[in-house]
């Protein structure tokens, strides 16, 4: 364990698309990222996707003094240095920064009921900054970490408690997106509503998450997979996840909760609201079949309550949330990846465009106007 | 099974509290009663418990047309006659009426999952009326039959799939309690909350309801168990039945939810509404820890929404609802007048006041006011 002066280390410089303010696009600039403390991990960023909880921070304002900081939290890279005290990692380790902990100390960690970390930034914050313990500067000035994670930058800096070692043979640039939108998606049809198999299933939002949650039942065994979205040009490729009809509510002058009662007699058994809209959200529980149904927040927002009438609850339908997708972070990420490994679930589907980090901006465009499914930006070069 | 002729009875005359209109006090008056039709039982009730969903009927004015009408849907009596197709029942036998029914034959009954049945009343009006099915008239006019049950009469009709046979050896003015809030309240936290050992529990709201959720996770192991009113009048008689705790809001200048939070290290593992307001709704699942906090609703309103903030279900709690406590209602009833009789669950705790029929109005006035906890009406002579 005395591998002394191993982390004796350099400041990094190197590149990263720092936001220096809400609503203005990304700046590559030159960052320097500091050597890793007690317990954290250095990590050269091959690859990461864009996913809309970087644009929820950027854009719709919620956290003025959130900046600067560099965004991004699905990435995949390899560890280039780690800090004292650290024995799971060693440099050339293929990783996934996670932006949820898992300590396996706290009493979250050891429960089976939950993927809560009592000690990651997310147990006390929900404005995802991991402010205090950024190791980024920029021209002078501290750079705030992103949910932990900051994979817009060719290198970060993790506690170990957040990082997962995956599978050599792991592809980097299609294994990122196991950092955030897949295991969410497929999470949260298996791990949170905890599918059956034969049973039918509503999918409300069909970007990468909500696709992953249509492969997520479909994996679970679910008979019936309905995709809901207003843009009809998701439903071909909800369809290679495993959807098995479509409802596009703008076709219907009814709501979409008593169309869904008419196909299913009487409601589906299981609703997923991949979009993060409270207005859905209600849809997605009305959509339910009373007695057992279970709804399942997977979109974020935190601006507005979501709401119903108590009889929704009370005539037997459940109302949960899922985070990651229900998955301990270290432990699950390795084991999906696997599962891609072995193709049992699907990841390269979802890249409908590769960019590079100076691209970012183009990306989050795409995003914005619902273009892509995920674009996955190149970072460093392997 | 050819009892030739014993479904040719008569129709009965005798009193019941007919609701005429709204917000009007109750009348005695004399009522028709018709001869049970097929697959129905004539039932004598012997006594009545007065419930908050009476009055909520009656004074919250919901239902313009639901008058008139013959309340009550917490009794208890002995079978006077049975039409035809009656195997299960015989006169003489003591039954608790029931509000849900089990047909035993649908996709619900079918289900461990729900005690809802498809072929009830409630199956497709929640306004718990069983207009086309009654058999009440008065003055010429016909009476609706609330709830399917009507137990503020001295004799009323039901069809057989709502009624529970229940032990001889039962006293009809005490198991009366578990035709609905007994039942109701402890049911939601073994049943539906299902309530683990060790765990620590909040059960807001202090009446009959309120206190067999107490009573429900005592039974189920609970550790501490909180009892939330700001009537601070009810917090001995929750000792009764096993709370540990006891929180009065009004003694607090912060939410109810950051008090528990204090006090349990994060909230709860349990919370159980029993008021049917949903701002408690909101803090009873606001009290709940993140991870694995459950909070089921009770107390019945239809009248506003509920709501909160996503994070709160996304970070890992879960909203349910109960209705009748998850009991599948022919099967659960009997087990619980056993479990009475067997001195496993209390019921004459709960009875506060002794009155008749005719004293109805008096009984209401009572609950109005939030001067008892239950009272009980002797209806007939048994």
């Amino acid at each position: 364990m005395s591998e002394t002066g191993r982390w004796l280390q350099e400041v990094i410089k190197c590149k990263a698309a720092v936001a220096w303010e809400p609503n203005k696009p990304l700046v590559i600039e030159e960052i320097e990222v500091a050597p890793p403390q007690a317990n954290e991990v250095r990590i050269k960023i091959v690859a990461t996707g864009v996913c809309h909880t970087d644009l929820y921070h950027l854009f719709e304002g919620m956290h003025k003094d959130g900046f600067p900081a560099v965004l991004g939290h699905e990435g995949a890279g390899i560890v280039e240095s780690v800090g004292p005290g650290v024995t799971e990692f060693q440099p050339g380790d293929k990783v996934i920064p996670l932006f949820i902990s898992q300590c396996k100390q706290c009493r979250f960690c050891k429960s089976p009921k939950t993927n809560q970390c009592e000690k990651g930034w997310a147990a006390d914050r929900h404005d995802v900054m991991a402010s205090a313990e950024s190791r980024f500067t920029c021209k002078g000035k501290k750079v705030l970490q992103f949910m932990g994670t900051s994979t817009f930058s060719q290198y970060t800096v993790m506690n170990q408690m957040a990082v997962a070692k995956v599978d050599p043979a792991a592809p980097l640039d299609k294994v990122c997106l196991l950092g955030c939108g897949v295991c969410t998606g497929f999470g949260a049809a298996v791990n949170t509503a905890k599918v059956e198999p034969g049973s039918t299933c509503a999918v409300f939002g069909l970007g990468a998450v909500g696709l992953a949650a249509v492969m997520g039942c479909k994996a679970a065994g679910a008979k019936r997979i309905i995709a809901v979205d207003i843009n009809p040009e998701k439903f071909e490729k909800a369809k290679v996840f495993g959807a098995t009809e479509f409802v596009n509510p703008k076709d219907h002058n009814k709501p979409i909760s008593q169309v869904l009662a008419e196909m299913t007699d009487g409601g589906v058994d299981y609703s997923l609201e991949c979009v993060g809209n409270v207005g859905v959200m209600r849809s997605a529980l009305e959509s339910c079949v009373k007695g057992w149904g279970v709804s399942v927040l997977v979109g974020w927002t935190d601006m507005y309550d979501f709401a119903a009438r108590p009889i929704q609850l009370i005539a037997g339908r459940t109302w949960k949330g899922s985070l990651f997708g229900g998955f301990k972070s270290k432990d699950g990420v390795p084991e999906m990846v696997k599962a891609y490994l072995d193709k049992k679930v699907k990841l390269d589907e979802f890249i409908t465009h590769k960019m590079t980090l100076g691209e970012v901006n183009d990306a989050i465009e795409l995003m914005k106007h619902g273009e892509c499914i995920r674009t996955v930006l190149s970072v460093s070069p392997q």
